[in-house]
């Protein structure tokens, strides 16, 4: 049984993604620039580097969990990319939400060079990451799903296989990504509204989660802005990217998409006043700072 | 205990609250211009009337179920309205969607005439509706939520009671009415921009479903695009209708609120398109003729 393999990139889900595979029993070899990142996966038992080339060394799966397309491209083909140095066979788990063109060139030049490769973006954030029940939203070749098996056993809860073209598993990672950012930029719209109509915030939140206005992220967000706490568990900056791409990914398509449009605007707005590593229902600051309503604070 | 009760409007929703109130064993006086409507009022056992006055005479609760604001004045305090012959004490149970504004001035009207006012907006459709199971989101006197208490009982699962103005309640259905309309025209435009990405739309409803970009509004609308079938259960105008308050009441009080303005737009267009009268699923279509994306029909 295969037992080495690497993990680049030890953010918030790198580092759980890492840890859930420590505990499945393998060897686990991850890699971080960032000093405070190694010494944390140290600290839980793993071995760390800051080359990606000497994490990769004898690795029979590579998981690369940086933070976009650019970042992953590098990693694997630019100047000290590790591709070239992967033997035949070796299997690439790429984790990072890009657009579905970004996913399928990798995965082309991947295959150019004998290397199995999975588009696997992941959802779920870091506290499922670190007990490894995230969703796998995945799409690759027979070949790619079935080395991968193991791997997506000890990370993932749930894995959704969307198909056999890698780029399908980044489009409906995409889709996903439409609808989260949407629903809370929408939830702090409401909730402002709310506030300056006059309505008393726990109440809205009980009606709304109980009607026919509920969503997940507004669920599971709108509590921090009831309890002012924007203790970042996703960042505004994280939505700044995503439907960066999603509006990125429409213009080139010619797809016209005006509510993730506005729903982008409305966190430029949050980076734009200095929250970008704000906990993302930070939205609901820039509907307060425009309309002069007072939000509770912690 | 008082057994005369009158439901002016017998829409869809409104037949549904006068049957769960035959049920109840309420003597229910039903009232419509329309002579379908009478009938079918007949044939599950109620009686009726042309005439809001003549339905009003002798009740000690008038249910109001008719479109909107406008409508709801004309009833009680137009050249024919029923306020100035109710009896002192009479309840009036508010239930269209409204802006706040109109309502605490039509509750202000009815007190002056020492006629009660509870401002209740009602949710769940017509399905719920005729069971007995609506959510009501009220507002008003102890006094009028006193008597209106065996009447809620009889039409609803759930009562969320707001505060004691009226107009707060209509401001809650407000909040819930945007998040709503947002999560059908953004599901909209994530559903066909997955289709443009060339995924397969079954597959988009079992992984939104499970992941955080889930609504209740996605899990209850979608299935209807993926089917091809957009048979009215509540209609593209009634948030042509509801999306128009939200956006009035914002620019009246200078809140700024980008997304469910642009929510608007997307059911202006499919009425625009012709497509008023379909369910409001059929969102999906502007977003279809607008980048050439060929949806499923029946």
């Amino acid at each position: 049984m295969i037992k080495n393999l690497a993990v680049i990139g030890l953010g918030s889900m790198g580092i759980g993604i890492a840890q859930s595979l420590l505990r499945a029993g393998w060897n686990v070899r991850g890699c971080d620039l960032r000093t405070e990142a190694r010494a944390a996966f140290e600290a839980l038992g793993g071995q760390s580097f800051s080359a990606p080339k000497e994490a990769a060394h004898n690795c029979a799966v590579v998981v690369c969990v940086v933070v976009n397309a650019a970042q992953t491209e590098a990693l694997l083909f630019g100047p000290d990319g590790i591709a070239p140095n992967l033997p035949s066979g070796t299997l690439i788990l790429s984790c990072a939400t890009m657009a579905p063109s970004a996913a399928s060139a990798l995965a082309e030049k991947a295959e150019a060079l004998s290397v199995l490769f999975l588009d696997a973006p992941i959802s779920g954030g870091a506290a499922r990451a670190a007990k490894g029940e995230l969703t796998v939203i995945a799409s690759g070749s027979p070949e790619a799903f079935l080395q991968a098996e193991p791997v997506l056993e000890a990370v993932a809860a749930k894995v959704f296989r969307i198909g056999d073209k890698p780029g399908q598993g980044a489009a409906m990672k995409m889709v996903n990504q439409l609808l989260a950012g949407v629903h809370i930029a929408a939830a702090g719209e409401a909730m402002v509204m709310a506030a300056r109509l006059g309505l008393e915030l726990p109440a809205v939140y009980e009606v709304i989660t109980a009607s026919a206005g509920n969503s997940w992220m507004f669920e599971n967000r709108m509590p921090h802005v009831v309890a002012g706490d924007y203790t970042p568990l996703s960042t505004i900056e994280i939505f700044v990217k995503d439907l960066g791409i999603i509006n990125d990914i429409a213009r080139d398509m010619r797809f016209s998409s005006p509510i993730s449009a506005a729903a982008l605007q409305i966190y430029l707005g949050a980076a734009g006043m200095g929250l970008g590593s704000e906990d993302d229902a930070a939205v609901a600051k820039v509907y307060a700072q425009l309309s002069g309503v007072t939000l509770p604070t912690k």
